[in-house]
């Protein structure tokens, strides 16, 4: 059975200093003996300190400088002159470092030195850790190390400056993947107050030469458990700071691929938040486990809160790895050292979505291999698909199933005059062929089938069926079904050219020429279906947009089945109540339809009546980068029988349906969306006389619970005679002073009629914040006829 | 005298009615008369209609069906006919249009059928209006038609369809420059209440044919001005809501060069108000000016109100086109047809940006033709600077004066113990070394100048002036000022290295290494200076910058002489009051400086005490969109003498001084900041070993005056167990129901000693609304040496 997590061992520099004593006489370096030890246990990853305490006293001892009080002057020039040689030349000792051979390094990840203040207040200290950063990656790479953990920011007002020098780095070292640690909790819960500057030797004067100090989070391996501390809140606001240094710090290093998170567990999560989804948008590619999180079961046997627990099995899909520390400390009374790791392992297989993609039928299953692909969606009608594509799609158990059911339930409900007819427009290979002589069979009525097919290909294997397994009950016809003639009227029209998004691949335009040969009181399956959106977050799936570069590429909706993205809205209608639900349905196609005026053929003068535009308002209950939309349909084909891969209604309509993943409408930009915000979505479903496609937009707004004070007075410090807006927010139509130039002001007769109904002032309590547009829309599905 | 703005005369149908009428018989067509005598009139352009009342007609009776009430079907069913027929095809009767040989169309501005409804609430109308509108774009062009004005988007709910359709019409429409009018009120103001949907005819049952009807707002020409209607009020909101319907459409039309802006003048405007100097960075092509908002003088001739007076005062040396209209219509007692295009031209005369343009000496003047152009910041110690270079800035009369005042004073200051040594660093051709030799002589010091000099071309005309003017009275030293050696200390040590933003020309470096020949307590002139920024909005130079498509292009300083731009911070400190000023200040350096630690030769080991972090925040008054960063310096030359390019403190410290142009640092992502909304900007500037260069970020913010809602409960509508959070809102740590597993929650023993003071709890009332990013710096200054 493939396991979707791997598991990672933490070494600490007290297990590199008893390997050493251990070791003496070794052939082998102490290393070299412990990545065998976590090997041996089981662990596919090490991870390590790449610096020692030594490096720590040395940088310490350069760049903190003792507070001017009581300070030996000579002491500190002596001390700034090494720093600068230092700073022109930086380089390690070999006691300051942990590994030095290329065989120490292969597979591990290397934990750069965590006390680096990359976020610090002060300047000095920020320079000379940038400094030391790059000394340590260029080490790093030295010996080849592909993994590097950084250590967390911890400072939400300077995370800018972090993120400028991650970037740098980045820039600067081509192959190293970076992966940036961060606690789900804001770290500034767990800091000290105390205002580090680099003229004072003050706060670093308590700081033992562990490799633990009161400067840094203790967000590392705990190593004290007596101290019952109160575990500090958490509120929303901790929550969105922290997501927020992570999204200033990748949008500042420009959503890199080789910038990845290791989300650190160490504080214990709730049991249920959907704020938490937000990272299954990011790249997580490692979550930091140390033993301390665990709890003891009623045996004694180390298992994790509830929160956690629930976490990680949903973030299994997602294959991180799960770095687990401080498992030989033996905090927990039963299982040893193994039993952290067999925890882990346990809550892989109990995970739903691990059990759904194991298990044959399912579409998780299915999907393995083509999680966050971008496909282009199929172009039917254009392209004549090939008989793999068909066979792919006919394996689907429940598509056929419930377009069975529906033609079973059309004929039942039919009058039973005698002979009925059906026509399958778009029969392909013939599955709907099948299905329907299955219902008429069941039905017990009197019916015959004629079968549409324009792909010369297929129509051979049609024949082929008609010969073996048909006979006279199936009569074929080869053509499209708007220029064929079919030999009577239908009185059931069936057909399948529905795409993920409903009519993203055509269907209203070819059942609009399939209609002249359907009665008038006929019956369509499917008989109406519907587009659906939802506002998306994930910066994969940005990434993949615009990793072709051609703008067309990245203005071009996507078939994709999703797994690192988060769905950005929440139910409940907002602050205004003005929102709708968190997917929201875009617009409606029914069949048969008679408002188009046709011609002589019977065909549409234009498709002007299938155009569609929707604009929908979304709740965005917590904050995240909308990258795109997501896109869903939903079809009746008869009565209550449908399909449907609406996330929230699938399971009821048609569960473990394979032939739909979603679509996917991306933005070229990113927008980033507050907690509490609204996003107003509009979407276009266009169409000229050849082809058909979409345009989308995204406007955000923020309900701003009391309207903006009047600013004139601010703006004009040097005061003026603007009184012409004085009273701008008192909303009372006073004169202005302009006024007495009466014939100056001539209006239309309908200026004191009032407004209509969408003028601004229904949003007196919600300001406009930001907007992200579609400027060149690409993928327009071309349309052969008419 | 060169002329500023172009006058266009506006022809109605009706002139063109007349002109029929008029000329029966004549060789020439109505049109061609009538381009003619506004020619003759004086006019530079002529506006007339595109299309006329048969078109719009024939268009109503098509698209607009009656409503379903008392209407015959047949002819219903005739006119969707019709309306299909036409949607295939679409094309002009001879009599719908008013233009049809070239000739008639030669350097006109057409003015597009007002009465379309790209924006309309009813999907028929949008979507036939679209038709429309690319029919006569396609005719337009057909007659080779340059400049087309497009009727004023009308609804801010709908604003983005009429965007889109612009953009699809931009897209297949290659060469024709798009006007978009816009009246500078909300138009909502002046729209009857009314719901206009396509199927009912009621809403355009009272229209007549005339070119004006109830749906069409009135800020076309008015034709009515005997009803005195109480003007409209202008709040903030409206004046908003109109700024961001054009901002949309630019935005969904990607900031395409050729979409352009009509601001209508016809609703009158307040005498002095900030929110109008939005426009200034808009591509503001067309000043629509009607008869109708002139009012009369004392004399009875036709002038502006006050506040159209000094908005097109201002707008002058953008060179706009001012479309004139009605003055035909006889509507003030004196002056004529002609007294409108006069008045036009006197505020041109009396326009203070026009006249600083003509008068020479101005820096205004000396500017001309170099506004908005993107030019790269000089690097003299990379580059050895042309002879002409030194020619233009040795032009600047006030930079010389100041310095030789500066110098002068200095040795007025410097004890008179004999012989006092001057030491011009970087000389040039020579300008400083002239003017320290006028101020020894103006103070009757007995004082000697060394000129250094590492540019041997430079060198050449030095030992020329030399020889002719200085004789024994100047040194000249050929050498880099960090490497070579002068014979003796100095007392007084002039440098002339200041770039736009102070350092960005690396006077710090080179100052550093010029040290080693200043006395301890020598004087340095320049002896401080600083670095300031503003955010800054223009659509112009957004385009000029991305221009180049190489993202290094986009991400580098340009100096550029701002005209077409608008600073977006204002005065006054914001909702929370935590903002600074409206141009603030980065940095500073001192000279001479005693901080770096220096090696054998005296020059500093790193370049490190160079390197520079300031975050500012900003008051954003009134909503506008962020393009990037106005940088300027301001330098103490010597005691209250110095120069400055800073906008507020120029013309006290340095009034026409040439010299030096703003710094503008560009963003690749425009980012809207809403009104009253703060801005948080990080700059750095960054050095190695080699290179100095700066980087910058912007984050907006939104104060909100209640902070949000506790969101749990609106995101788990069915309910869960997630009380952990319940209470986050209140900001009272309550034990979690998780608390009683109390080993699992080890912390430090800091845990409880409190926060730091840059938590995001100060933050509590200001919630994060966008940010944007620089990625990859480029313009990184070489720096030659260490």
């Amino acid at each position: 059975m493939p396991e979707f997590a791997a598991l990672a061992s933490s070494i600490t520099h007290e297990d590199i200093s008893q390997a050493f004593l251990k070791g003496q006489g070794s052939a082998e370096t102490p290393i070299l003996r412990l990545l065998k030890e976590s090997r041996s246990n089981g662990y596919d990853v090490t991870c390590l300190p790449l610096t020692t305490a030594k490096w720590r006293e040395r940088w310490r001892d350069m760049c903190i400088l003792p507070s001017a009080g009581g300070a030996d002057s000579e002491k500190i020039a002596a001390a700034e002159q090494q720093a600068e040689i230092w700073r022109r030349a930086p380089g390690f000792a070999l006691d300051e470092v942990t590994i030095s051979r290329l065989d120490e390094a292969e597979g591990i990840v290397a934990m750069i030195s965590d006390w680096l203040q990359l976020d610090s207040t002060d300047d000095w200290l920020r320079h000379d850790s940038e400094i030391a950063l790059r000394q340590e990656l260029a080490y790093a790479s030295y010996l080849n190390v592909l993994t590097v953990i950084l250590p967390p920011p911890r400072n939400r007002a300077h995370v800018a400056s972090y993120a400028r020098a991650v970037n740098e780095c980045l820039k600067s070292t081509p192959y190293i993947q970076f992966s940036i640690r961060l606690p789900i909790y804001d770290p500034a819960v767990f800091q000290p107050k105390e205002s580090p500057v680099r003229r004072s030797m003050d706060s670093f004067s308590s700081a033992s030469s562990s490799s633990t100090s009161p400067r840094v989070p203790k967000l590392t391996i705990p190593t004290s458990q007596t101290k019952k501390a109160k575990p500090p809140k958490a509120p929303e606001g901790e929550l969105n700071a922290t997501w927020e240094m992570w999204d200033i710090i990748r949008t500042l290093c420009d959503y890199n691929t080789r910038l990845t998170l290791t989300l650190d567990l160490t504080p214990p999560l709730p049991s249920n938040l959907a704020v938490l989804s937000r990272w299954t948008a990011e790249p997580v590619q490692h979550i930091f486990l140390p033993a301390s999180t665990f709890i003891a079961n009623v045996k004694g046997y180390p298992v994790l809160p509830k929160g956690t627990q629930s976490f990680i099995r949903d973030s299994m899909t997602h294959r991180p790895t799960i770095i687990l520390s401080g498992t030989s400390l033996g905090s927990h009374s039963k299982g040893g050292e193994s039993a952290y790791s067999q925890y882990v392992r346990y809550l892989e297989k109990t995970s739903l979505s691990v059990q759904a993609a194991r298990q044959a039928g399912t579409v998780e299953n299915f999907a393995q291999g083509y999680q966050d692909f971008l496909q282009t969606p199929l172009q039917p009608l254009m392209d004549n698909l090939q008989s793999i594509t068909y066979q792919t799609f006919e394996q689907d158990p429940v598509k056929y199933r419930n377009y069975e059911e529906a033609i079973f339930h059309a004929l039942m409900d039919w009058p039973d005059s005698g002979r009925i007819v059906i026509c399958v427009a778009g029969a392909g290979r013939g599955p709907l062929v099948a299905r329907s002589l299955r219902a008429i069979d069941r039905s017990r009525r009197q019916a015959v089938v004629y079968a549409v097919e324009k792909n010369p290909n297929a129509y051979v294997t049609l024949q082929g069926r008609k010969d073996k397994e048909w006979g006279d009950s199936v009569e074929l016809l080869f053509g499209d079904m708007r220029q064929i003639n079919v030999p009577e009227q239908a009185d059931i029209l069936v057909s399948e050219l529905l795409g993920s998004f409903g009519d993203n691949e055509l269907s209203p335009e070819c059942l609009d020429g399939a209609m002249r040969f359907l009665k008038v009181d006929g019956i369509s399956i499917p008989s109406s279906y519907t587009a659906h959106l939802a506002p998306l977050s994930s910066s994969k799936l940005f990434n993949e947009a615009r990793a072709s570069k051609e703008l067309k590429y990245m203005e071009t909706p996507y078939v994709v089945m999703f797994q690192n993205v988060n769905i950005l809205s929440g139910e409940g209608g907002g602050v205004g109540g003005r929102c709708g639900s968190q997917v929201q349905e875009c617009w409606e196609f029914e069949h048969p339809r008679k408002d188009p005026i046709v011609d002589g053929r019977g065909l549409p003068l234009t498709n002007s009546h299938n155009a569609r535009f929707s604009k929908m308002s979304f709740h965005i209950p917590h904050a995240g980068v909308l990258h795109g939309l997501a896109g869903y349909f939903e079809a009746v084909l008869y009565g209550d029988v449908g399909l449907s891969i609406h996330p929230l209604r699938k399971d009821q309509v048609s569960k473990d349906m394979l032939s739909w993943f979603p679509l996917f409408f991306p933005f070229r930009d990113p927008l980033y969306l507050p907690s509490n915000s609204e996003l107003q979505v509009s979407i276009w479903r266009l169409t000229n006389q050849r082809q058909v496609w979409y345009e989308w937009y995204a406007e955000s707004f923020l309900p701003v619970l009391n309207p903006p004070l009047p600013t004139e007075q601010l703006d004009n410090p040097l005061g003026s005679d603007s009184s012409f807006f004085a009273c701008a927010s008192t909303n009372v139509a006073v004169p202005s002073p302009l006024i007495d130039a009466v014939d100056a002001f001539p209006h239309s007769e309908k200026v004191e009629s009032g407004r209509i109904d969408e003028s601004p002032k229904s949003d007196a309590g919600i300001v406009k914040i930001g907007q992200t547009a579609l400027h060149n829309p690409g993928g327009r599905s071309s349309w052969i006829g008419l």
